[in-house]
């Protein structure tokens, strides 16, 4: 299973990229992750979302979501809702409407959070913006609240070090692996 | 009064920011809007986020809205949530957290739509947004469904010119002014 992923954060030490590299690790065999730099995006603009001539980045993302099986977003929470930066690479991957890559696309969302807030109203809005794209929602997020305390500085940037947030990710990603080869919308078994 | 209007969609024959000058043009006697153009924001990272050291156009904006009186924010709705530009500016706006330039300030909620979809599932969500923010929240969004046809171009740019709806965002401005002035979040007549 190809699964791309997707950080929803352009900080050097982020939280949620460090979950994106752990959740590869944890994951089952047979599972490859390859993430997604969304820096390079420009903000989204009607005028420039022209098909056949939109921006490199853009075509690069709807491409990349288009190759993969799965989409895994690990994206912060600001001000209780999704932040612009995830916002943005779903807006201009989610052209053309209804016939976007995301179209039918498994979906799973995970947060990290440096406090106890977590990241689940985001996630909440996640759910109704990915159902409004057509996308197939795993319905369980994943969320690491305290997470700075879970991380160690490598090399300027973080790994999620701690042993049990690293098992609880790999029961996330078993479950999202069943649930998405079930395809009925329901998990098998319980993925938290 | 002095507002300041943010267009939430950086189209250059965008609806929203033509609802901005009609509303503008329609709002009682004393109320000035000056539009803030939200293109040269850069994307929110946190690194670039550091106290007296924000990117000039970031402390511009949250120069504008620290003068204002009151924002009133015109965005279009994006796969059922708030677009990227609109939620960038709120991410920079609102930080530092619990003492930007938002917390009490009065805002209105504005939006032009295309479709018959209108864009209340946006401002839902921005409701949420701002309060988080602890900005005072207009409880009446306004919202205005089939705008293209409501609109005519002059000068490349789109300008509303359905009088019906420019009467409507002139009873919406009247009623913001009042709820503003009397500040207990009950407005005293319906803005509708």
């Amino acid at each position: 299973m190809v699964v791309l992923g997707l950080a929803g954060s352009l900080r050097k030490r982020s939280l949620n990229r460090a979950l994106l590299d752990a959740v590869a690790a944890a994951a089952p065999e047979g599972v490859s992750l390859t993430v997604f730099d969304l820096r390079p995006l420009p903000m989204y603009d009607g005028d420039l979302d022209v098909d056949g001539s939109v921006p490199l980045s853009v075509q690069a993302l709807r491409d990349a979501v288009a190759h993969a099986d799965a989409v895994w977003l690990a994206t912060p929470e600001y001000n209780h809702s999704i932040p612009a930066v995830t916002k943005n690479a779903l807006d201009w991957a989610s052209r053309p409407a209804f016939r976007s890559p995301f179209v039918d696309k498994p979906v799973g969302l995970l947060g990290a959070a440096p406090g106890i807030g977590a990241t689940l109203r985001a996630q909440e809005h996640l759910k109704l913006v990915l159902l409004g794209m057509h996308a197939q929602v795993h319905p369980t997020p994943h969320t690491v609240p305290r997470a700075g305390a879970l991380c160690e500085e490598r090399d300027g940037q973080l790994v999620l070090v701690d042993a049990e947030a690293r098992a609880r990710l790999g029961r996330w990603a078993r479950g999202f692996v069943d649930w998405s080869r079930d395809r009925s919308g329901h998990p098998r078994r319980d993925p938290s």
